[in-house]
């Protein structure tokens, strides 16, 4: 499908009052975005010529969450129905075009339903079957099963209220049509609103054939009202991100404790232990295996990587054959090139370790290159700041840093060096020597008194 | 509702053999208290003129365990059924009182369906309609609606079998009326024992009409045997609290991945991401976030402060604007005033650290106070426990904790004191000063060789 | 049950395609082992006379990965079918043999069920009753019960199809019998492959009474084809594990959290929250509880244990009263002995640690042996390799270990040793005396003047 006029609009506008919160109810996050950017996201799927975005409370803060994105906005200064908020969109969108009315907060709506509804000639509305329509409004059909009414609840007859597809708001006309139309609803009703559903009515009068798509489930047509309801989309979404990796052949071994929020590209045989979050842009090559609790961001993780439970990793570019965590912090900057060892209590921030080099236990390497096949002990830290600035370390190859030293910097080790433990390095340490700068003197005081407990 | 003389009789004396714990059955934990707690608060909740807790295995620990609590306690000293003992209960209850005979087993059930059943005049017993009743006694009902039956399982005829309405147990009636009845129950049944549910039969002989109050579902009313249905109680003890916070407005990434286990009070868009735990007494200001695997107990956490994964919290307070974690563990006693970060892998105990104090990582802060901006590097310890003793430490507005140094308590550290890397600290250092304690003479012996690997 | 000559062949050739994997499908990981090892434990629980395991894909890699198992493995050089596979296995199985056939990707089919099939004279099937049978082979019984056919989908009848009772594959037969009829089935069919099942059609043309046993659920004949029915067979497997412990009596919070890849073994009064994964054998004594997020592999924990929080255990043996992390990490070699306390971010690897013995915060202890009640204070490092090789450090009864002191290994401290905090300590430290060895002179410069921002 690719429409050649096609115009999305977006109904944007509402508060969310039962959200209770400080944000319009577009913004409230669904996989770590505002809802609103699932419907863009599948509104540009569509290849629209213009999308339309109707927005009224909090305007300034949705047009500028969105800045960079490239829609119409359009004010509904106030909102006086669905009816209204299509209207103000429509003296931008060119009579010849097709108009396609989507919601900010019904967040899960699918491409292809879209698509099927887009492909229809003529008015088109999205329907969808639920197990129990109360207080929806009925689809009533004619013997050609076109649509020839929408009955609201409170209206319906009973053979009307046994119907069990219901309206979803969603439509899709012709531009010259529907402004014909929005421009004859009226505001007679108990909330003195305009509401875009009644240009149906409109339609049928007018004899043209208005026909409904069946959504293929409720999921994807769900509105998004409170936090029940965010919090049940939120999980239909996860829902759908782990069947898909699931399908790509991704071991997951509960994809009912799995979060993605953002893309994931996965190789072949990865394994994705329990109540692991990936966020952002997530690579991950064959064979990576994931441990249990694991959160990480914006990552490229080398095949046959094994990151051990509860590891943090954000804006990290990690080699093959990498064994990192358990209890590892890889923080934004960092790149491992391959085969190296991050153990528990490390944190690593714009550090790069060669291949090979290893750090194994609580250390701290930030703003520091490490050479090749570097032996990282326990309790090393390189002291990068100095209250002011930032500052380098740079670590040879083969180097050795013993337990518990601290490198100043900026500072070079040389290749091969190595580091006594406990040594606090201030200059730099020349290339296949011991280097050393700790006490001496080791005494013990015989005649000395343990401290006594106070009374 | 609050009825003028009512009394609350608990059935508290089971053993629940079934649990196989060396614990009496209400002492075993839902949502982190006993069981009993739950039916107490709950009872509480009706402003009772007491509350009487019959207890029989175990009765003196259940009783230690509850020793603050404004209840009797009565010893049912042989176990002969739920009609003896609610007649160990009757003799301190006047004879004007409405008796409710609740269940220390059945630790869900509600306020609201507590008040509907003690508002019934007359005697009223409580039912719920189960989708598959069998096995229960089944609530028979006259042309009025009234009980005129309980019949068990084993007596029903076919068509008593069908009704799917089954008694509870739970029931309320005037202390008079509950007296007589419970005088003349016998024991001619297979077990030996004295049926509660017994009295309603000779209720009916009497001519009294017996209401049948339904519950809203069967969670309330389920009792609690074994640890299957213990671990289902908790599911829906934690559903309802994950229910009471979405409804509050707070989001939750997964209510199924929730678990509170005290109070928690909940300000304006608080995230709350996939597995947290909560415990005790916790307070979430506005715009609180916390992250993936956080457990958090008796805090209090200011606006807009956010708590990264995989954090470990308890007895402290929080100010605004913090960043803390991941892998933080702010232990009791710990107090930040605002603005602060604690990184990763760092520890903090009865310590203070006032407004904009930072420690980034790898640092343990004990019984120190520490003051403003304060920049505590990786690596810093407060040695605060001489073998015998914690002492404390004192650090300035504005210094500089250099790399790895360690603070010997009892010490203080001057306003704008600067400590070098690799410090060891002894003696108090001044404002404004550099302070140094580390070797001197760095030196690199170019002839070493390093370690061969031992054959 | 015990047959005197069974024989298992066990069906593993095929490849998985929708598994998207480079390794056979009966090498996909269920429960922390190959989906084959599942089938292979059950099939020696039937104490056979021998277990035929057919081969084809990836022959090598699974003949490898169970070299010790007994079993006879067959190679099925093409994948012509069930009956083809099964033929492959007939050779070496006696004449007077009972033969049952199961499949490696059918990982949880159950002991008891297959003693059912096995127990009947004659050929028997297993079946199962499906809520939407479609698709499957139905079961059709004569007016005697026996099976008179199985009818696919594509060729039942509106009868037929209307049957729920469906064929699994699983079947059992004399020797002599099975080996006629799979000389008698032919490949006429739609695929050109020799189908199993088509034995059943030549039994009953021979007059032969074929029985149907039916499974008491789906789930223990559920094939595992790709990653989706993998992430289902997992869940089912763990909600078995889960319901086992619970009805042994362990609590656990959530039973939908918890995951048992291997065995355990748990006393008394067993706490385990959230999110646990419990690998190798585990062993948990008397009131041992277990806090959120904890990865427990190969450990025996003593009674009254507490582990904490995020805690990482691996081949460890834990004695009673100690209190573990939370954000401990346990590796391999480390012995508790009891009443110990490990702290967060301390690691311990080949360490012993005797009565008492405390390690509360950001300390490494590795190839060490601890002695009674020892305090190692916050940054204590045994600096444990060399660069090259491992040397053991010995700490006696009662010492004190200052903060950040390192253990330059091979050391001994005495017993009763206090070592002060700070201190490199390379040579050994004698019994009941103070050590030291770090920087002294103190020194302060007034006149110093802190970095500043770099422009």
């Amino acid at each position: 499908m690719n429409h050649p006029n096609l115009h999305v609009v977006i109904l944007a506008a509402g508060r969310g009052t039962r959200m209770r919160s400080s944000q319009p109810k577009v913004l409230q996050p669904l996989g770590g975005r505002p809802m609103l950017a699932h419907v863009l996201e599948t509104a540009q799927a569509l290849s629209p010529a213009a999308t339309h975005v109707v927005v009224g409370h909090g305007a300034d803060v949705v047009e500028s969450r969105f800045a960079s994105a490239a829609v119409q906005w359009v004010l509904q200064a106030e909102q006086r129905g669905t009816g209204h908020a299509v209207q103000q969109a429509m003296p931008a969108i060119p009579d010849d075009a097709r108009v396609l009315v989507l919601y900010g907060d019904v967040p899960l709506i699918t491409r292809p339903t879209l698509e099927r509804l887009v492909d229809v000639d003529g008015p088109a509305l999205l329907s969808v079957v639920l197990p129990d329509p109360s207080g929806y409004g009925r689809i009533v059909r004619d013997e050609d099963g076109a649509v020839s009414a929408i009955v609201e609840q409170k209206d319906a007859n009973p053979e009307q209220r046994a119907i069990d597809e219901t309206n979803t708001g969603v439509l899709a006309a012709s531009a010259i049509r529907l402004k014909q139309w929005l421009s004859r609803i009226d505001s007679n009703n108990a909330q003195g609103e305009l509401y875009l559903t009644d240009v149906v009515e409109l339609a049928v009068a007018d004899g043209v054939s208005v026909q409904a798509i069946q959504a293929d489930n409720a999921d994807e047509v769900a509105g998004v009202n409170d936090r029940r309801q965010l919090a049940q989309a939120e999980r239909v979404l996860q829902a759908r991100a782990a069947d898909a990796l699931l399908q790509a052949g991704v071991t997951l071994l509960d994809p009912a404790r799995f979060d993605q929020r953002g893309h994931v590209a996965a190789g072949e045989d990865v394994v994705i232990d329990i109540n692991v979050v990936l966020e952002g842009d997530v690579e991950l090559g064959d064979g990576v295996e994931i441990g249990p609790n694991c959160v990480i961001r914006n990552a490229r993780i080398g095949d046959g990587t094994v990151i051990h439970a509860n590891t943090v990793i954000e804006d990290a570019d990690i080699g093959p054959s990498c064994q990192i965590g358990p209890f590892a912090r890889l923080r934004p900057g960092t790149v491992l090139v391959g085969d190296n060892r991050i153990g528990n209590f490390v944190e690593t921030k714009k550090a790069r370790l060669d291949a090979g080099a290893k750090a194994g236990h609580l250390a701290y390497l930030g703003d520091a290159t490490i050479g090749k096949r570097v032996n990282v002990s326990a309790g090393v830290i390189t002291c990068n700041y100095d209250g002011a600035n930032k500052h380098q370390t740079i670590v040879g190859d083969d180097a050795f840093l013993g337990t518990d030293s601290q490198l100043v910097a900026p500072v070079t080790v040389g290749d091969r060096a190595y580091i006594a433990a406990g040594s606090t390095i201030t200059r730099n340490a020349p290339d296949d020597a011991l280097t050393i700068c700790r006490a001496r003197g080791q005494k013990s005081i015989a005649g000395w008194r343990k401290p006594a407990k106070n009374p």
